[in-house]
């Protein structure tokens, strides 16, 4: 992929817009909040008989059927009256300085996004995190529609009782069968969930992260000094949401970060991590001896002011831990944790991330910028997984977690990584007692080192399993991860893989609603409803595309076949027909005996159903 | 995919030769047998410390560099010698009817595989079967070769020691540091490993299936009365068996069948299964009233004469079963069950296949074809998982298992289909407890409904797990399950996602040299040898075509950096760099100290490694 030089400077003018196929979007609103607008995808199904099936919805206003999108207003500000509500003054914030773009030349920058929002900051004293509101008993806005959304219209679904359709094992999790509001105050409160939303970021539609909760899948985008520009990343966002990705993470390392940060922000439904030291190593000239707290210090409040959601903090790579990884076979992966590394060595001296660690704290807390403790000394090979330092580090995010909570922040943990089948559980079980059941937050885990090209598939293997055992986020893993960047197609692939991953944690876990989506993909299919069965799918596209390679006319759509057996060997066709027989047999005994309560009767006989009249 | 009706009829001409990318065929011999020629694929590293990878080989010929193949002749004859020795008498076989074709007139008529084999069948009170060989405490030389096969050269890679580089959790199997010959043999007697090799199929390089060997992975071709053609099926055999299919299944359903099936066999280095009901009911008419007995007897013994090594048999859909399956979502989903199901209501009659259990055995024992025993009932959705039909028939299976064990029979055990993670170990610890450990044989499973188009993903969590936990035998799912046949590209797909959940299974279930291949990988990664790293995957060409995307020059394929960060944030290069400080300081030390032994007493202080030199 060779981008124009032009191209990469070009301001976003235009991302994907309009729904997934066969589905529309709906806005619903919890009775207690009859002006919220809460979405939903919507699929409507050919058989009467079956209720639109309604499923989760990341993908912002973009998925509207008419939505006109202007990248340079940005999003409607779903939560700036909930927030101004709160009493933040606004401030005038910190200027731009040049080398927050890399000190690109005039010719070479990328322009702002234009779009202006109040920016503001919370004072002592005062309630700013969801984690503070939710310690005092408090409600927020937030938290009625994160639990409205969680609920996918079970009550409906569901005909309204609290039937649970789904057994499971959920390993100690408290998955409850409706999501109240109140209930997900009580899961951020104990430090179970993070509602990640930065009060600079009114765009975002909340969402809630926890072990109780539906798995959530992360994407990461992000330019490099190699490849991709602005209009590319932008692009990016847009098309990883309407897939399925609940957050996204910007992973940028080139020049005009701030810049083309401005526009993912402004135009993000979605909570945007980032990683504040990889900017931080841009304005030291990439060389991490020059890094200090100061410059750190700076970034952080740079992007807390410009509304990013959550930060990943590598301040649990300790000057102890770094001999641990000596004896590695593939070292240091992490590119946070390897540059701290280099930091923490090179002056024998403890990282200023941990020794400052309540002062960022503090300044995360003024903007409600959640913590992702990162794992900077994730094992990067199957040969390195569970080793000292891997867990030497866990033990202190599990300490850092504490010292967040006491500051009133919200946080997450970041795990591996490469991990053999099993020795995952063991990472989630540890994770668990030592970080407070704070949720985790994986990549992957990769369970073999030996296909590269396919490192969606070896770590959607390790995302499912490790979401069943109770990981809340799932980082997303491309077909191009150790080869290169993802293009478009390996976004789409890397999120639904991880869609496929988490929905099947959520269905081994026990989610009371889980269910009614394979249920009704499974109905489709018996019943010959093909354009059903690509409609529920998680890639409409796909689905149908697959299926008009070999039978592309219209008619074979509701042909009561296909080409994998043809019409002879169906054997849902034959299945079919032996039910037909059965109804046959039902009308006629229920003529022949005048009386349809004898007919049942006789029909609860069981093998005697399919006796064939004589 | 069109393709013209004459294609289709065409006899294949020429199939995928040549060696897999970065690697080279070689064959090696056990020291007892130096004649015998075992196949491995060996891929050699640029960097002269490490030693060259041997990897298990199941492609054939036809991945030699300088092979010419000719269709016409079909593939060498490994064991005619081996065969030959054993006293079977030549007969002359059935006479090929026109049935066996589909009566296919005589312009539409694919030509046979002009190959000429000696047709052999054994004699009553003869050892015929592995398995009989097996109990009488005989090694045969295909034990030998299959034992030779699994070692992968791990005497040489692991230093000639015993040494178990794994860990691994096995779940009560029994997996040697080394196989033996012996360790095959009393596997295949104690009835926990097939060797599917018929005696007709003198082409076949020998393999075993056992949960205490490596995990298998089985490919289904074959063309329907929609699709494809003769030359199509051969090149998917060749294709499919490049990537890594252990064995392949023919489950053909259109005309020339018969004809079409030479042309697999006789070209097949790995062992071919097939569902002989298929082409039973093509025999009449395509309608399961008229099958009887006779017919399906009739076309055991046409498909054993040709040299099928294993046949699905669904005999344990039972009359009484099938009321089970009434209140199912999706009812039955096996061809083969349905078919059963049909026939069995239609006259209220127990199952041919059933009743004729003995016979059935007495005719595969004569060619040792292997059992198969099939799922009939198996779940098609999430909904019916792990239900009452289905654990009717797999204690059935258990049953059938245990007479054609008595009869002289190899046998394993297909199991499911859809099955959410938290039901799939109870499948394989049912499947152990009443099939006597017989080998399991799964198709995936599906861990969710939701993802037609990607059900290669959704069933290859499924296998990887199920393969941990004892399955011995993956049948791939490819993108296209659900939705129409798979082609080329889908066939690879299948088979290298199936490769991944084996491996990731062995390494799991602590198989002793599995992890060599992922601690190449994971050396060549960090050493940013890109070549190696390309060339120890499983597809090489797409790891290669991936990074070439972004960074496409020569030069890259040794830069120590990659399009993912960029040459400043490569934590790879970051901690070289830390350890080639680690180096410079050994060498200072040393120097000073002027002794080797007190700097590395030094240096063994861990911490203190990187203390910078004053």
């Amino acid at each position: 992929m060779n981008i124009h030089p032009k191209d990469k400077l070009a301001a976003p003018q235009s991302v994907t817009t309009g729904p997934i196929a066969g589905s529309r979007k709906v806005y619903a609103a919890p009775a207690s909040h009859p002006a919220m607008r809460v979405p939903f995808r919507e699929i409507a199904l050919s058989d009467p008989a079956e209720a639109p099936v309604r499923v989760y919805d990341a993908s912002g206003p973009y998925t509207q059927a008419d939505i006109r999108i202007d990248l340079k207003q940005g999003l409607p500000l779903v939560r700036e009256a909930w927030i101004a509500g709160r009493g933040f003054a606004p401030v005038e914030g910190r200027a731009v300085k040049p080398e927050d773009n890399g000190n690109v030349s005039a010719d070479a920058l990328v322009e702002p996004c234009p779009a202006t929002r109040v920016l503001r900051q919370g004072r002592d004293g005062q309630f700013v995190t969801q984690y503070e509101f939710a310690r005092a008993g408090i409600v927020t806005e937030e938290m009625v529609y994160a639990a409205f959304r969680e609920n996918l219209a079970r009550e409906t679904a569901l005909g309204g009782a609290a039937e649970r359709m789904a057994d499971g094992d959920s390993f100690g999790a408290a998955i409850p069968d409706f999501v109240t509001p109140e209930f997900v105050r009580d899961e951020i409160a104990r430090g179970r969930a993070i509602l990640p939303a930065n009060i600079n970021h009114p765009e975002v539609e909340p969402m809630v992260i926890g072990r109780n909760f539906l798995v959530k899948v992360n994407a990461n985008i992000g330019n490099s000094a190699v490849t991709s520009g602005a209009a590319e990343e932008v692009e990016k966002l847009v098309w990883a949401t309407r897939w399925g990705a609940d957050t996204v993470m910007d992973l940028s390392t080139g020049r005009n970060i701030h810049n083309i940060r401005s526009w993912i922000l402004r135009n993000s439904p979605v909570p945007i991590g980032t990683v504040p030291i990889y900017q931080a190593l841009e304005k030291v000239d990439g060389d991490p001896l020059k890094l200090d707290w100061a410059v750190f210090k700076d970034t952080l409040v740079e992007q807390a002011e410009q509304g990013v959601d959550y930060f990943t903090i590598h301040a649990g790579v300790r000057l102890a831990h770094v001999p641990l990884t000596a004896q590695r076979v593939t070292g240091i992966v992490s590119r946070g944790g390897s540059i701290m590394a280099r930091w923490c060595l090179a002056g024998h001296r403890e990282s200023f991330l941990y020794e400052h660690f309540d002062e960022i704290c503090d300044i995360m807390r003024r903007y409600d910028v959640s913590f992702s403790l990162g794992d900077g000394l994730r094992p990067g090979s199957i040969a390195d997984a569970n080793d000292a330092a891997q867990f030497a580090e866990l033990d202190t995010l599990g300490e850092l977690t504490k010292i967040a909570w006491d500051k009133g922040c919200q946080v997450m943990i970041e795990g591996p990584g490469h991990v053999p089948m099993h020795k995952i559980k063991q990472n989630m079980d540890k994770q668990l007692a030592v970080c407070g059941e704070a949720p985790f937050y994986t990549l992957g885990p990769l369970t073999t080192d030996i296909a590269p090209g396919y490192d969606h598939i070896t770590s959607g293997i390790g995302a499912a399993m490790i979401g069943w055992f109770g990981t809340a986020m799932l980082c997303y893993v491309t077909p191009k991860e150790h080869l290169g960047l993802p293009d478009r197609d390996d976004v789409k692939t890397g999120v639904i893989t991880y869609r496929i991953a988490a929905h099947a944690a959520d269905l081994a876990k026990g989610h009371p609603a889980a269910k009614i989506r394979d249920d009704a993909v499974s109905r489709a299919r018996f019943d010959f409803r093909w354009q059903d069965q690509f409609n529920l799918s998680l890639d409409p596209d796909t689905a149908r595309a697959y299926h008009d390679e070999t039978l592309p006319k219209d008619a074979h759509k509701v042909a009561h076949f296909c080409s994998m057996c043809g019409p002879k060997f169906c054997s849902m066709k034959i299945t079919q027909d032996l039910r037909q027989e059965v109804r046959a047999m039902e009308a006629e005994a229920s003529a022949q005996a005048g009386m349809a309560a004898k007919s049942r009767e006789f029909l609860a006989g069981g093998g005697a159903l399919y006796v064939p009249a004589e």
